[in-house]
């Protein structure tokens, strides 16, 4: 069902041989990404085959026109997209007056290499001109980790069995387009641009947002590593600024093209700097040299593999995939800047436009917390928090009052995106992963304080929206939620679905724990932000209190189970395993009513209550639920398996947790849902962290305590992984025999492994 | 809230004063149309101020790619529209050089009358082009209704103060375009002009559905009653053709115009004769004569008023309402095409696209059912009869198997073309309504032969739809139907709605029932409709049975009433009256989500199963439902008012009866909702007729037989409207002084007025 075309390696994704259909995919999979920037694998030179071309930009977007087919009030009149930006990998090759271009050319000993453990791109080719004649290539590219504004490319052609001209035609451009664009529309308006020999700027503004980007360039040529001067010619059109020039080459020759390109934009910079700015640092990059880059690179990742890394032995295919999925996680988000965020697609895609889902706080967010330092966590929680206005305003919006607020379903810049009504205005649980990832942050880390200065005030905002949300029903005498999407997005507009009124009752009972919490240990700031929020003392906790413990939670006595939602079990009740596989996914065959009226799942929504309130219930109740569920799931979703190995392994089902591990852990390198070439699944990523080690390291936090129950799979023989915890890096280690926790950094700690406190 | 700008007149719509700002409303209010084609009320002339241009031909669209912001499996792949067609009403005027252009002229006497007893426009003013100088125009329009390809015109201009050189350019012209265009794309091609002195061909073809429709036009000028020799110049552009010609006027002279146009389509010809048959037929027009058209025109609308015209006395407002819409619904559609239907703005509008609703059967058929000879209402089945196969396969897509129907939301050929998941996959109650036309076109005429003919076969498919569309609940031990939206669409995705379970229940029934009928009374007709559609004799009557025998209704013991869907109590119970001025219509100021949240009721809902089972419910259950629901029915559509007028009457709630009758007789001429400038609500006007005659008149009909229960509104002095049936054409006059009923053709008949049986 699936293509696998890719060679297992334990620290490289590896492509062997050229096959123009999968081009698109390798695009995806090869991309490249710093935090701040990122590049597909698309080729430096001319292609006339499919390829998506991707330069983003973090924090750069476009609000594109929202297209719906029959508009809703409370729709945004914007979707605010990321948008493919300036082509600085661009080197254009003829031989002899022939393009190199590989749709049209002969290719042989095509290799193609992610390298994770050092961060680079790596290609090599032999392209045939005729029987005799031929050219070897080698391309080497990254995006500087420690110089974040940077790319460096290393180009070398080594002409065999002939001795052609080489016109090379370095270039930057913005005349480039977004393949999702609503109207067809170019987002990019020139704003300057300056070309001289072996030096160009080019510098563009966004439509409407009015962001100025910066690109420019160096390059310099080597014949057998001896420098060569060059004459080039100036070339320059609209948006776009290149030179060109020829070499005539001696067979058996080397050369060796090195450019350098720096982007700046004015997220950073003074609009009048960023030129000036781009064209220093490239500069200052060609200085440095590209080895000397390529070897900081090496350092860079170096550093981060030193407490980011999982050892999977015995199980290379997993091995790889989860060191894939870490570093295109590290490539995405590298927590520097609390006004980014880490989109579905990272930076190896257009789809989902906006960058910032419920997945940054209830997927990405533990892998952050675990693997880096408290900052890049708490950076994401204050990128939430300088929305807080704009959510406050989106619920007025719809219809709320008094400071509640409504995070968006998708966002860049604090403002709604989406325009689905089931999903834009009813799948509010998303409210409540804004205060999970609080507590987990605070559980994790003990600072308290950050409650005071910005947890609370963003606490009682969404509780206000949840006691608003909720209504009396005179019918049940209780508080029900009517109208609302859980995280199984295959049901629509229910009533009490019981994840969302689970953690809509959690996150105000939190609220209020919070402030009798603050009032002990920082009474002023609590005081502040009471003030600050026109918080009424007196009824609001009140009301809040009348509500939580009058919510009425769908059940069913026959078994014994929580039901999802209001009505479930009138349902036709069948099994995942009863579904022909010429029917799955049921996205792709089912009309949707059909797949509305069905009992399926796609993704965790009763599970992911026990997965995030996993002490609220008993073993038997996990049992239970998991039994129910689990087989009525299609996980459909990228972000579903990775929840129900989390339970499996706790409930010791090794089996069913491995098989649904798989799902995720190799889901783009292997293409299961054949949609790789549209970029990859970022955000699900983290969720094959929390597979591993939730799941089979059974690591738990609870009050800045650390818990491990490891559980491996049958035939894993080792799984090793670090996390940083309270200034200590930490190495679990489990093999059959057993667990072993070795502490690499800082003071002496307690823990609880398998139930029994150590200290290592 | 509304502007009443019209003035009243009991047989006629007059506008006096020209006001820019309500010319696009009047041009939907003084629309022609003659069943076959249609003419907004543009102007002859050139208009450079805000207009929509429309001429629209029944039958005759363009399948526009469907726009939605998401997709969805099984949204259809296009939206038939009805299209902007030629203009052929042009005449371009010169007065000395200088555009007759009434947005840059002073326009002083505009006068502008739909005359709706003789069936033309006419439009007067006068154009002042200096102090002294103006020319006096006159114009008369109408599209023959005995002549259906024809529109004639006749444009009198009368020089005041000077002698202007006029140089007028009538034309045809086929490069126009449609508002609505998903992609802002022209649909129509050119095929062949041809243009000599006095006459002028245009043929053009849509794209992708490439209908061919042909306009010929003649024209002839006179001074004062005297024939001009003219000598043109022709003129030829893209699918433009036109004459131009001057004439040197003598002041105080009336130079008058007739255009004669002639518009053929390949729906009735070869495409290589529509050229020539428009052609002939606008000669035919012309040695015909303007009068004598003018004449015919005149007769023809009064053989309609004859059996269709309701009189009411005292209440002039009332009475030019009622007229209006009776004239729109006869100049919509005439019955005599079966493969026309009636769209819901007619010819007068380009809104909803699709011509075809479930609007036809639920609303509009009992009007065309009294008010014509019963081939019009016979033809409007088969309307649905035709498209049976495309229902069928329409069902397919949505994973239904064995025969099941699913009639499409909106359609023109058969093919759904809606694409809101929450309508087209769960607004299934329309096939509902398809087998309630049926059982009135049978309970009126006595026709059971179509049953056989026709009507099985249409109801065999929808009964396997439902039989399909309930499903077992384990939970409840009932058949439950989920996921619908009923006609309240201000719910969607809602459980058990009782209206859809209540008709799909009666539409099984009535299916086995008619099988029972046929049996007896057209036993090998019967044999060959089961054959033909594999009907299982054993197994399908069986299994719907047990259906029919055990579904769940939601029902309160409380309010002792059946619930618009289960779980409706859980909702904040309030009533429209409690709703404030600033935040009606709800559609237009409440999001989404609130609206569907909220108790408040679009259109009816329980209280269309009453309105079509009435005989169902005790007098008892009525006023229980009605006191209900009407206080929380906010009527937001057209289509809802007159439902609750018939209801209201029946409870004699006149004053509330009236009340709501008001909002539904001059919806249009008051322009309550501010929305005619995209044309007029034609379906709703049926709901009208509706009123008055099923509500005030108390008019049913049952097992061929008529039942009379008049109720006037306290200020009525007279109500007098009449029907056809079974050949007799009956006046049912009800005064306060009580009701008499008159028979003007045919036999004797006896009916029940008042409960009474009477012979008239």
């Amino acid at each position: 069902m699936h293509r696998k075309y890719l060679i297992t390696d334990e620290w490289k994704i590896i492509e062997r041989g050229f096959d123009p259909a999968l081009h698109p995919c390798s695009e995806s999979l090869f991309a490249l990404g710093n935090g701040r920037m990122g590049q597909r694998a698309n080729f430096e030179e001319q292609y006339s085959g499919r390829s998506m071309q991707g330069s983003y930009i973090a924090g750069v977007y476009y609000p594109d026109k929202t297209r719906v087919g029959w508009w809703k009030n409370g729709y945004p009149e914007y979707f605010a997209k990321v948008i493919n930006s300036v082509n600085w990998i661009g080197i254009d090759i003829l031989i002899d007056g022939q393009p190199l271009d590989l749709a049209r050319v002969k290719v042989t000993d095509f290799y193609r290499e992610l390298n994770m453990k050092e961060g680079y791109l790596l290609r090599r080719f032999t392209a045939h001109f005729s029987d005799m004649q031929r050219i070897e290539v080698e391309a080497i590219r990254f995006l500087s980790i420690k110089r974040d504004e940077i790319g460096a490319i290393r180009y070398s052609i080594t002409p065999k069995g002939f001795s052609p001209v080489i016109t090379y035609t370095p270039y930057l451009d913005f005349d480039v387009h977004n393949e999702d664009s609503n109207y067809g529309e170019k987002f990019w308006d020139e704003v300057f641009t300056s070309v001289a020999s072996q030096k160009a700027i080019n510098v563009a503004s966004t439509k409407k947002t009015n962001f100025h980007v910066a690109a420019a360039m160096r390059y310099e040529l080597e014949a057998n590593g001896r420098h060569i001067t060059l004459y080039p010619e100036n070339i320059r059109r609209e948006k776009y600024v290149a030179n060109r020039f020829e070499i005539k080459t001696d067979e058996g020759t080397t050369y060796t093209l090195y450019k350098y390109a720096a982007i700046t934009s004015s997220l950073n910079y003074p609009k009048d700097k960023v030129a000036e700015e781009a064209d220093q640092k490239a500069s200052e990059a060609m200085r440095t040299g590209f080895d000397t880059l390529l070897h900081e690179q090496a350092e860079a990742w170096a550093r981060i593999w030193e407490t980011s890394d999982i050892i999977i032995e015995g199980d290379p295919e997993a091995q790889q995939g989860i060191r894939f999925n870490i570093f295109q996680l590290n490539q995405t988000y590298t927590g520097e800047d609390p006004r980014l965020n880490i989109g579905p697609k990272g930076f190896t895609g257009e789809k989902y436009g906006g960058v910032t889902y419920w997945d940054t706080e209830a997927y990405c967010f533990p892998f952050y917390l675990s693997t880096r330092k408290p900052d890049v966590a708490r950076n994401l929680l204050l990128y939430r928090y300088r929305h807080l206005p704009k959510a406050i305003e989106n619920a007025q919006k719809l219809g709320f009052t008094g400071g509640a607020a409504l995070y968006p379903m998708v966002t860049i810049n604090g403002e709604e995106c989406h325009n689905e009504w089931e999903i834009t205005f009813e799948e509010i649980h998303r409210n409540g992963a804004m205060v999970i990832a609080i507590k987990r942050y605070v559980e994790y880390t003990g600072d308290i304080r950050y409650l005071a200065d910005y947890g609370l005030e963003v606490m009682i905002a969404i509780s206000r929206f949840w006691a608003q949300r909720f209504n009396w029903s005179e019918d049940k005498q209780q508080y029900v939620m009517l109208g609302v999407t859980g995280p199984n997005e295959y049901e629509n507009n229910i009533n009490n679905n019981f994840y969302t009124s689970y953690i809509a009752r959690w996150c105000m009972q939190y609220t209020l724990n919070t402030i009798d919490l603050l009032r002990t240990h920082f009474p002023d700031q609590l005081q502040l932000v009471l003030q600050k929020t026109n918080f009424d003392s007196d009824k609001e906790p009140a009301f809040w209190q009348q509500i939580i413990q009058n919510i009425y939670f769908p059940y069913s006595e026959k078994y014994q189970i929580f039901l999802q939602q209001e009505g479930y079990l009138d349902k036709e009740q069948r099994l995942a395993s009863e579904l022909p596989m010429s029917e799955r996914p049921i996205n792709q065959h089912w009309s949707w009513d059909r797949i509305l009226r069905s009992c399926f799942i796609k993704q965790a929504d009763t599970l992911q209550t026990f997965y995030f309130f996993e002490d609220d219930f008993t073993h038997e109740q996990h049992q239970r639920h998991f039994d129910f569920y689990e087989p009525r799931t299609v996980h459909e979703s990228s972000l579903s398996p990775c929840v129900h190995v989390v339970l499996a392994a706790k409930l010791h089902k090794i089996d069913k947790a491995y098989e649904l591990y798989l799902r995720t852990s190799r889901l783009d390198l292997d293409d299961y849902n054949k949609e790789v070439h549209e970029g990859l699944h970022i955000t699900s990523m983290a969720g094959t962290w929390m597979s591993v080690v939730e799941g089979f390291g059974g690591m738990r936090v609870r009050q800045q305590r650390l818990y491990f129950d490891p559980v491996l799979p049958r035939h894993w023989k080792r799984l090793s992984f670090k996390i940083i915890f309270d200034g200590r890096i930490l190495e679990v280690n489990t093999t059959p025999e057993g667990t072993h926790i070795v502490r690499h950094t800082g003071e002496p700690i307690t823990l609880i492994l398998k139930g029994q406190e150590i200290t290592v």
